[in-house]
């Protein structure tokens, strides 16, 4: 079997504060009361196509535990612990280096571990196409969600022309991250354009090729001699090499410059996950338009409000209008939903006050 | 000595959901931080006055391990577990009975375990003078607050004639048990009526004579042969007995009845702390007339808000007026402060749908 993936579950996700804390980020929280952390459930999801001998998982060495707590079925040696946090592009070259030393062949699906996906089949027969699509050629492969809304929190793909004989891939024309919301808006206005949904596929070969051409500066940190990756100097590799790359995300290292991108365009019942927001989107409403993240709520006169707390408390509310209501352990945040953009200033706000215990 | 306190402090505190619940209510809370229960400050108040060998709790039976884990320097025999909730006329004639017995000549003051008294001293000289009014003649006593609103769950002394010889004492005119809110700002007005404090003197004999001749229901319920009071038969005599007694206030049952009660006006720095309400009343308010209650707290744009939860919690708030939010456990409010007459329906409400475990 030539196919990995590759599940990126280093994040510390501020934005879900105060549920997503620095030492048990959202990755690995039970969001929607299935008995599964998200990590888990991307697992689950990813397994059908590629073996867990197959499965690396990127993390932050602060994870290691909860990997093992969560994910037992996968070996230590398919865990790779970053030394330090430099967003998606050091993590992605890692990996991709590491895998192409055991299998030169190999090809790659990346994925986040933090996002919500509905239609598994849609998702399954999705990733064995995009397989099939870049062990053909060297190709980077998207996959791209068709956007309801101007958000600028996500990249933009702007779709090209069809790719003969494959159904819903296109060349990519730009690739835009994070845009203002002016161009955001005329993007959606378009029909042109769709969100990067962050899952991309690739051989080894093809985003090894990417980084030298497109981000040398970190492809090169990478070169090791042969012999090191998937051996036990890896690690001593990583510890003095890893910290000295640039802090980036593989959407502005590569996938805005290199010109061989494709978007593969899916619905997929896909969220983010990456706000309040897109959380209350993505949960069932009550008649109030309430979402109950559950727990037990007792609302009078609130509408337009998530309330998030563990499942055997309750909480008693009244006259909240679009509110996010979220309890966690030590700390408690009640906050208008359309400023939750100011949640990650105020976790450092708190950090700084009250210290790193209740963030 | 013959000088004896009965601190009551069976009470359920339902009005304080969710801080005071079922298993521990309000009076065992540390409620301002101090390192002290309610229950705790009102034994220490007393102590310079009364020796805890003279001191009797009155408590429900479910309370026992609180009160011994809380009050280890009162004795066994000095606790008086009520096998039913029967309001305070009950528990005041059991206590008066059981104290007779010991010492026919005892004089008691009988207090709330779960008021506020910020003026220690003024307590202390208020209490002795009351002890040396009740011992010299047959004669009830209460302590008298000057009303600063037409709140409508106190009761309401009118003065009457000064007695000769006593500071601030006064022969009670008539005695109004929670007025309606029209009769409780013409009482207001008038400058003639004090809150009644809830806390009391009397001989044991002339409470006893007040029972029988105004509550002789409750008074002949109490009658036990010889020898009972005080010995191991008591608990029996209770057990049988107690239940039987209609659960009535000691200001319906003798106080508005009563023709010898009298008030001794005071300004302890009082507060009942009988609804959060009171509690935001009683406690320091900042700048924008929030207060908050042992823990740590962010707010923007609130005003007029109590915020209350355990210490080692933080609550980042945006825009909320007039507002209680109060969380502990596996239970949390957020609730219009003027509406909080509502909280013990929701409480009954909780208990009915997900169980005596929240309340």
């Amino acid at each position: 079997m030539n196919r990995y993936c590759v599940i990126m579950c280093g994040g510390v996700g501020s934005r879900f504060w105060p549920f997503s804390r620095t030492d048990r980020p959202k990755q690995f929280l039970d969001f929607f009361g299935t008995g599964r952390s998200l990590l888990q459930l991307t697992v689950e999801r990813i397994s059908s196509i590629v073996p867990p001998e197959n499965i690396v998982l990127v993390t932050n060495r602060l994870y290691e535990p909860l990997i093992r707590e969560q994910l037992p079925e996968i070996r230590q040696e398919n865990i790779l612990l970053e030394p330090a946090r430099r967003n998606t592009a050091p993590c992605i070259c890692w990996a991709a280096n590491h895998i192409a030393a055991l299998n030169p062949d190999a090809a790659i699906v990346t994925l986040p571990s933090d996002h919500l996906v509905l239609k598994e089949r849609e998702f399954e027969a999705a990733i064995l196409e995009g397989f099939d699509f870049v062990e053909k050629d060297d190709r980077l492969l998207t996959l791209g969600i068709n956007p309801t809304n101007p958000n600028t929190g996500y990249g933009y793909i702007q779709q090209g022309t069809k790719v003969k004989g494959w159904q819903g891939i296109r060349k990519v024309k730009s690739f835009t991250e994070k845009p203002n919301r002016e161009m955001a808006e005329l993007f959606l206005k378009s029909g042109e354009f769709f969100w990067n949904s962050g899952m991309f596929l690739w051989s080894a070969k093809s985003i090894l090729k990417a980084f030298d051409k497109y981000a040398p500066n970190i492809g090169n940190l990478f070169h090791a001699p042969d012999g090191i990756y998937g051996s036990a100097e890896e690690a001593a590799f990583i510890e003095k090499n890893f910290p000295n790359a640039q802090g980036i995300s593989i959407d502005y290292a590569i996938m805005e410059k290199a010109d061989n991108v494709y978007v593969k365009t899916v619905d997929l019942g896909w969220s983010d996950l990456g706000t309040w927001h897109a959380l209350y989107e993505a949960s069932p409403h009550n008649s109030d338009g309430n979402v109950t993240q559950n727990c037990k709520v007792l609302p009078t006169d609130c509408q337009g409000s998530i309330f998030a707390t563990s499942s055997d408390k309750v909480i008693v509310v009244k006259g909240l209008k679009d509110y996010i209501v979220a309890d966690s352990e030590n700390a408690l945040l009640i906050y208008p939903l359309e400023e939750e953009q100011k949640i990650r200033q105020i976790v450092n706000e708190i950090k700084s006050r009250f210290g790193d215990n209740f963030v």
